[in-house]
């Protein structure tokens, strides 16, 4: 019982971490709704996404976070006083209802001499995953923060300078060791699940791991969460260098676009594309703007005016539903629980 | 959205498979809810409970891993068809709503180029709580089938016979099996907490390996749920070697209650202690029965009547609770689900 | 380079707790050499051993470990001096190799910001393989003190005693928690693996993370050699009770040597089979013992006499290699290094 | 005995793979000594490498894979023929010595039923070593190719076009495909680790997961060894690429040095270092190049000449060890074993 109090209590601690940590993920995200910046698969540039939805898109997965550590808190919110075995031998089964309602949590249905360590197992998992998300916030806000990238950058504290030999140098170290920190928590969590399969009524193989674990990722995580805040809340966000990732490929992640208006033009796809590989790939290669090196080509010409062709590379096509997808999320938003 | 449909599918026949498990184990359950047999914490003898008692417990344990199976499913019952970067640029969201409608799941409230793996690393961590309880339970078994205790056994099929050099040699090697397979559900999951941190929009990194551990643990699950339901199903239990396991202690598992009904009379407690220590020691080491030696004991007697004696030493006064804590299992089960 | 040293210096620590642990079981092993014990496979009884070989088996596993702990010392006695990059940019390579000598490591060949945690996570990985080790061992010792085997013992410290309401109940409670402690060493091992995919020259996601699982694993490790070393030092044995659970089983385990020995009187297999069959069975169920069995029965008193039941039933003929066994262990034995 | 003969048969394969994969980086190497490209340390610009270090320091890290994996094979060399607990009781402990000759392997020094799991964990550690370099070298080559970076390209076969929608759009797939696979030897690994604790003379609970994660983790190495090759063979490197990017902070990396030069001059460490941080912070944002700031700045030409200023500037400076770094890799590589 005293271990499923303190999973609960460090379970409250942790959500309202995770709270304070959504509420300025949403206020950034909508800071930055409209703000286009390069959307990448593979690591290779795709098409244009906002600032915005990118945050959108964290605050959606730790809002599954805090349902599963919701129920993880629920699933631990039991208590017993069953005696050696569960039988309440020496106890009578009142007495184990009474302190449970005193600590406003439920008598756990059965019991053996413990309670089932299951319960345990799923809340370090709840902890694992909201380690996962934050390693995936953080290797993306390391990556912006890539030299040759420069799209946001971990703020500086008052005070604090560049390396001692480098004075222009700025790392992402706090994202760096939160990435690191994730993978203390998944490992913890595979422990937790090792410490299910107990002998017979119970066996003490668990207890001093736990004595281990169960501090270790509570504290861990509610770092973590603070740790990730505060890089949010003072992210240094370069829009204007977005802004221009978005062009260093002259264009060329606008040529889907460009594919298939030609083919609603009437040229065949296979015709399409050889025009299209032709202007896209020496722009790509920095050899040429693809708007431009479409509007001077004659083949294009003849089927796309100089209009079309501004509305074809135009950004805000493409994020044309930037407000709905906030609108939907925020629709599925349980405003009370974030 | 393939992906989450399969797990959808995959999990639905979970449910089934898991639901026929339960209803087995409450079946058997009841079957031995009076059976008594000795509690051990350690492995060493503590309490009597029931054998009912041991499988209402399991019981107990799978309902929980029922209502995380289907909320792993319920979050992966999304779909998606939101283009390349999650911005519907090239398709209409209500395309999505039409395919999710008729696929019977909900549009993801947003997306990247894909679904985010934390949905589906819920799902592998649920395969792995199930893991986990199978690893309790098979253990159990190989436990009560170890030569020396044999109180339960995996029932032979027919026409089965022992090893071809050792005739009487019956070995859990389901049981065995089962245990060993947990161990895969559980590092599988760890992988799928590992696909979580995708860079950007999305990397490739995690679909070969989902192609490996999605079908290896939805199946292994299965497999596995079944082979339990079918241990279970067919369990030998012999009942008369859980009795007589009781009993090989010459009652020293009784000595707990002769210590505290000494001390209602007035003896003090070291002196109460004392007497129990110099008769339940010899007692536990097979030098005599206990009951009868402090029958035979004038300080017991001076104290206890040969009545009393014969009810502190009576197995049902620690089962008393046994029908209650079957009623407070079953009225927290959703029969529905169940 | 802070680092590997530590590592070494750990690491030599860890030998010696180990090379006292060695010694123990060895002394250990020699004293229980000819003890007879059963031997089990799949929890059944299948044919005996002594108590001697399985400490002599664990102890051959143990040199393994001590091996591989000194490849991973060997592995990180490097250190480097090498810059920012590891280009020597602003410091000579010999001041590398100057510093090096000092501290008795070599040089690493090449390094980055840092030295490749490759190295790191190879001596992690040692430890993981000791608690794999420790956790097999402890494993045994559990059942072996389980009540209806009783083999052996943890050692009660003087003026210790049983649980205050039952006085009769020792528990292998040190056994238990190496058990649990085994699986953080595992865990821990898998995050080093997890720390060597660093970006570029070096990210410091592995810093924090190594800061707790570098200390964690090597003093969980010295604790659990040292733990583990008391307990073989102090393990009580019962031989008597050893000798005793091999005849539970009435002499069936013999049962496989008898099916042969009828074979070779020329009686076919499965008519050599029928007849163990019919009395092994009986046998095992405690309804009789099998050599008094055979000797009074009318189809294997035609083939085999008396004398050469007994000698079918000689505990000694399945010990016969023993001594050999112990030798060719010893020859291989690095008398140095253990 | 057939597992360790198909492990050191496997391990034979894999040596053979990782053997041609050490060749191949090491001729890459060579052909990319005196290659510059930026090293990086948390993302950020630190000081000028080669991409043939960077190679060289890969091969390094490989060959200690090599060490590793011929150190497990070597533990697997070794059969057993001792009988259903390792006692030789049906067998002469000859026969065993003659099959392990005829086989090429050791006879097991001691044995129980089986062969001890931890030389098989050792074995699939090895392995999980391997996926752990080969996820850091994938690692490295996703990020080469990220469109911001474009400093390596994984060659495109021939015939193969990019995406369908987006012709310009090649993608790092397969290494991103290795970096998944690494997670799950690393995750096979863990599973081998847990069935080294196996109870008595054995149970059978590490069979059916052997069974899996054997052929799965040898296979899957194979497989990622080869690719990686393949990768490393045809790499398309981007010298021109790789030496603009140096550039691309307007030699703000070189602000190091000038550092130290201006101190040597006499200048105070304060005051040199705010003269190159009023110089280099402009520059590293893409508003002048160090070099000519610092020849047009006041104080910088009190103390050090334009030819002086040119030589802080010469990348060469920092490259000089280049080729010792390489004589001592190759000194200490043992050509034999690769």
């Amino acid at each position: 019982t005293g271990t499923s109090l303190q999973i609960v209590e460090s379970g409250e601690i942790l959500k309202s971490d995770l709270k304070i940590l959504l509420e300025t993920i949403k206020r950034r995200a909508y800071e930055f709704k409209h703000t286009p910046m390069m959307g990448r698969t593979h690591g290779i540039h795709a098409e244009p996404i906002t600032f915005g939805l990118r945050l959108l898109s964290w605050f959606a997965q730790l809002k599954r976070d805090m349902t599963r550590l919701e129920s993880a808190i629920k699933t631990n919110s039991v208590g017993k006083m069953s005696g050696a075995v569960g039988t309440y031998a020496n106890l009578h089964p009142d007495l184990e209802r009474y302190m449970c309602d005193e600590l406003k949590i439920k008598p756990d249905e059965i019991s053996t001499q413990i309670i089932s360590r299951d319960r345990h197992a799923e809340y370090l998992l709840a902890l694992a995953q909201i380690g996962a998300t934050i390693d995936r916030i953080s290797t993306a806000l390391r990556t912006g923060q890539r030299t040759e990238i420069g799209e946001v950058e971990e703020a500086f504290g008052k005070g604090q300078t560049g390396s001692s030999a480098m004075p222009h140098k700025k790392n992402p170290k706090t994202s760096e060791q939160l990435c690191g920190l994730s993978r203390l928590l998944r490992s913890n969590a595979l422990v937790a699940l090792e410490n299910v399969a107990l002998w017979d009524e119970r066996d003490i193989s668990h207890s001093s791991v736990e004595r281990i674990i169960l501090p270790d990722s509570s504290i861990l995580t509610s770092y973590m969460l603070r740790k990730l805040n505060k890089i949010i809340s003072g992210l240094v966000v370069h829009k204007e260098r977005m802004r221009e990732i978005i062009d260093i490929t002259g264009g060329a992640v606008f040529s889907g676009r460009l594919l298939v208006s030609l083919m609603s033009r009437g040229l065949s796809r296979s015709k399409s594309y050889e025009i299209v590989q032709r202007l896209a790939i020496p722009a790509s290669k920095g050899m040429g703007i693809l708007k431009d090196m479409a509007k001077n080509d004659q083949e294009v010409q003849e089927v796309l005016s100089n209009a079309e062709l501004d509305s074809i590379f135009d950004l805000s096509y493409y994020l044309r539903y930037v407000d709905s997808i906030f609108m939907k999320v925020m629709e599925e938003t349980n405003e009370e629980a974030i």
